[in-house]
């Protein structure tokens, strides 16, 4: 039984991860580990986290469960860091936006055995386009999907555990092989993230400060590029980690916009607006 | 005076133009014309139009006003339909998309002079990925820019009356030069409904009815992909009367693309989330 949580990293989704468990009654104590002082002030002003610790091995190990809440390649330092000092018995899940390289590298650095802790790799599918445990939310995860992309099919009691917590949130726990998991995500959320990033990027070029812009834009030009203020610091390990699932999405929009302007005036356009229209009919 | 107006094309735009009249205070008779015996009734249903007329000559010539609020095509079709019938002392106004078109027909269809009627190139930035009359809304308007691309600098009292009006409807008029209003919209309108439409026929492609889609895609792909449900029958006018500025925006973005791509490993990564994120620090 979880009785003592640490979550590493106390931003949006780590601190809400804290409000979460709280408001679904999670009866234990929940430590924190931030190296920056803003985030752990912030956590701790919003009772997301009870009190913040270091990670030094004799905390480590009397933890039943470890949340790793930093971006993809913090958590493979942190998976490594952790490893000498963790055993059996204990539960460390994470919430990385991409999957391959974490389920590899927990394959590696903690096989399934006796005296293993198990790693379930994992991904709630929501997020803010800014960061921060100040815009922490308790009901962040609702209605959301949450990813698993579990490198074997032994279950703890404790992954089970984490899994009925997540569902306490409100969240829907989905199972998927890493790899798939990575494709899909640079589908449905990196290309949307590079591509309302590259029209912001592409906007701030013509215009800069044109006041014009300002009158003119609507919803359309407001919703295209609401992912534009994305922080580099919370997708450059995504683009790191997932390089060629979203090149290969990247490409493909762009021989269909080229498509799209060769045929401007031509029925292909109309083509293209029914296969669209069909695409939203199911959303 | 604006006394009896007459409103061609009842459906979203046109329909809301009728309530929004209404909301306003307006005190004359709202007249619809509208070849769709749904939209009719649809129009009358909700009170924006009080009855339907025929265009013939004698009802044209009892007009104070005339709102053109059908497709671009539509425009140019009804301004040369129109035509031979109207005098001076009569106001038309359209709410067409695109306006260069529109604004060059209007300078030899109705020449500044004694005898002719005041025509007044208009495009309210208000809409819905939907169109119809019943999905019309007496709030449409309601802090939009309200564009307008006059030919000449010559306003009559009509002209004056009507964008009074406008503004009552809780629009921002601003008036603006028919080429660069062309160029402004294909960036802040065409371009984004394109690339929308580009991304949805891509993804409808790609998954077509595979379930996983919708679990694991969240807010960023359905924003992104809204205004993929607008039907090819509100856009092909646009591509067709403003399909060098469109291509142009569509070709800046495919470039822009291909350098996120290729720098998916590299700083230059950073620089385009840095102007994004300064882009949409001014919104």
């Amino acid at each position: 039984m979880i009785k003592r949580i640490a979550i590493i990293g106390t931003g949006l989704i780590g601190a809400s991860i804290g409000l979460a468990l709280r408001r679904a009654g999670f009866p234990g104590e929940i430590l924190g580990i931030d190296r920056s002082e803003l985030e752990r002030t912030a956590a701790l002003d919003i009772h997301a986290i009870d009190r913040f610790i270091e990670a030094d091995p004799n905390e480590l190990k009397q933890l039943d469960a470890i949340i790793l809440s930093v971006p993809v390649l913090g958590v493979l330092d942190w998976m490594q860091r952790l490893a000498p000092h963790l055993h059996a018995g204990q539960l460390i899940t994470d919430v990385g936006s991409t999957k391959l390289a974490i389920t590899r590298a927990a394959a590696a650095l903690f096989p399934p055995g006796a005296d293993a802790p198990t790693f379930l790799p994992g991904h709630p599918m929501a997020g803010k386009e800014s960061g921060g445990a100040a815009l922490a939310d308790a009901t962040l995860f609702e209605g959301a999907t949450w990813l698993f992309t579990p490198g074997s099919p032994a279950t703890s009691a404790l992954e089970t555990e984490w899994r009925t917590w997540v569902t306490r949130f409100g969240a829907h726990p989905l199972d998927m092989d890493a790899a798939r998991h990575d494709k899909l995500c640079a589908w449905v959320s990196h290309l949307p993230q590079m591509v309302s990033t590259a029209m912001a990027a592409l906007f701030e070029d013509e215009f800069g400060d044109a006041e014009e812009i300002a009158a003119v834009g609507g919803r359309a030009l407001r919703e295209m590029t609401r992912l534009g203020a994305s922080p580099y610091s919370m997708w450059r390990d995504v683009a790191l980690t997932n390089t060629d699932a979203v090149a290969a999405t990247l490409f493909a929009l762009e021989q269909r916009l080229a498509h799209i302007r060769e045929n401007l005036k031509t029925p292909e356009l109309r083509d293209e607006f029914a296969k669209a229209n069909h695409f939203r009919a199911k959303r």
